[in-house]
Formats: C-alpha cells, structure tokens, sequence
C-alpha cells in the first residue's frame, strides 16, 4: 500500500498551482476542438505538481465511460500505483457530469476546480439536469469542496452552445 | 454508423432472457466473492442475447470507475462497434452507483434490470446516500425504466452487511 498523498490544499479559492493547471487545460481544449474532437480535459494534481492531464478520449476508445475526468484519473492511478487518489485535486475545463462526479468521489478525491458551470453551459454536457452541483453535494455521504467558474470566461465559448 | 439495436423490450417485468442473465450475473458474482474478489457482475442484452457480462475489475484494472456496469458497457460497445447501446438492456446484481447510472444514459441504455436495492444493501455502495434512484429518474432529461430487487433474495446475502 503506498503513502498516503497528504491533505488536498485548505484554501479556500484555488491555489496558483491549480490556476496553472486549468489554465493549461484549457489551451489544450481548445486545441483539441480545432482539431474537430471533443474539447474538454481534466487533470489530476498532488502537491501542485501534475500528475496526469487527458481529454475526452470517448470516440478514440470506443467506449462512452471515458471522459476526460475518468481518463486522467485512470492515468494518475496508473502513475501512482493506486485507485485512492485521497488529497489530490481534480481540475476540468467543465463542470464534471454525474458520472465523473461519482467517479471522483470513489477516487476519494475531495478537492474540485473547474472552468465552465453547469448553469453556464449547454445541457447536453449532463444527463440529470434535474439535480445541481449543489445537491450532490448536500447528498454526498462525504463532504468535498468544489471551486467552480475559474477562468470561466477563458473558455465559456466552447460549451455554451455545446459545439466544442 | 452501424445500424440502431431496435428498441427495448417494452415489458413491465423482466423478460426471461434479462431474467436468465441476472440469475449467471448472480452466480459469477458468487463465484467471484468465493475467491476473494469484488463480486458484482453486469451484462449488456440486445435483442434477447447477452452483448457482454463482466465483473468490477477495480483492482485488477488499477482504474477506480472500472465498477462491472462500466467495463460490461465499453465490451459491449466494442463487441457492437458502437458508443451508442440505445436499445440494450443493462442487467447487473446490484443497484448501479450514481457513477454507473450516469454511464448508462451516456451510452443511451433506457432500460435497466438489477437484483439488489439501495434501499437493502451496505450504504459504503452509493457516494450520493442522499440521492435515491427515484431522485435520478425524476431529475433525468430523458426516461428511463428501472425493474430493481428482481431475484434480491438470490443475491442480498454478498451485500447487505456489505462483505461481498
């Protein structure tokens, strides 16, 4: 069993190092929908360092769990050598949907940063629209912290209208 | 673009295919917990015939969302060559997490049959405690049918305390 990774950062807005990171993922979003493919991209982080960034890779893979939240999860426990990713950070160009949500929580990743919000996008990027960000928070058994709207407006242009 | 599965069975009970392959689910789930493992088995039907059924392979994956319900729909969508699974069933012994529910609409699966309830079962198998199925299916943009506690009494023992 490997150490554990520390605690996720405490402050309250994200650190510099997070800031860096979804600004870097940004870019690469928008590289990858000038490209015609699906521009959205999440990274991992432990101890401001990055640990794994990845996009969307549904069409690449064939298979439609592999969202860019899930992706660099995968890769950032294949780096470490372990599924508890505890007191990393997970960082995305777009509020992360249901799935990756719960996805991250069973990482046990507790610390959320995220450019584009769900009430700022197109509806098609969430498959409850039902249910917010909010609720699942008040319903997680565990809690999380959740920074969303980070250079929000560095980005809003690809999912407004869901033609990323 | 590979021709759409057909629709769904319409029944509002488990056809006999989708209750045959929850009761082999159930028994690789058991054979599963037998040596060790986690014993939670899912299959995708088409049409009557089961596309694929696959175990949770978290451990043997290193990839924490690689839940049975998300590794039986990518073998699946490769068996079918297809992301799209609208039309299949998804059948697996317990109750999909909020992760696995959200992967299943993602693949566009409107149907879903499973043995063991929420309600039933160890709350360490939900990251959203708060939020019930029946929350999901009023909150979704598009329905879905969903037969739970089909054969429960055949499987609850492997999850009630929460030691499968």
């Amino acid at each position: 069993m490997p150490d554990p990774l520390g605690p996720p950062p405490s402050d309250p807005r994200p650190t510099e190092a997070e800031t860096a990171a979804l600004r870097d993922a940004i870019a690469q979003a928008r590289a990858v929908a000038e490209t015609g493919g699906m521009g959205i991209v999440a990274a991992v982080l432990s101890g401001g360092r990055v640990i794994a960034m990845r996009p969307n890779q549904v069409e690449e893979s064939g298979d439609p769990s592999r969202h860019a939240e899930i992706v660099a999860m995968a890769a950032a426990a294949q780096a470490l050598d372990r599924v508890d990713l505890s007191g990393a950070t997970l960082v995305t160009t777009l509020q992360p949907c249901e799935m990756c949500l719960a996805a991250m929580r069973w990482a046990g990743i507790s610390r959320l940063v995220f450019a584009a919000r769900q009430e700022a996008v197109h509806p098609k990027y969430f498959q409850f629209g039902g249910l917010t960000l909010a609720d699942f928070h008040a319903a997680a058994d565990r809690g999380f912290v959740h920074l969303g709207g980070i250079l929000e407006e560095e980005v809003i242009d690809l999912y407004a209208d869901g033609q990323e």
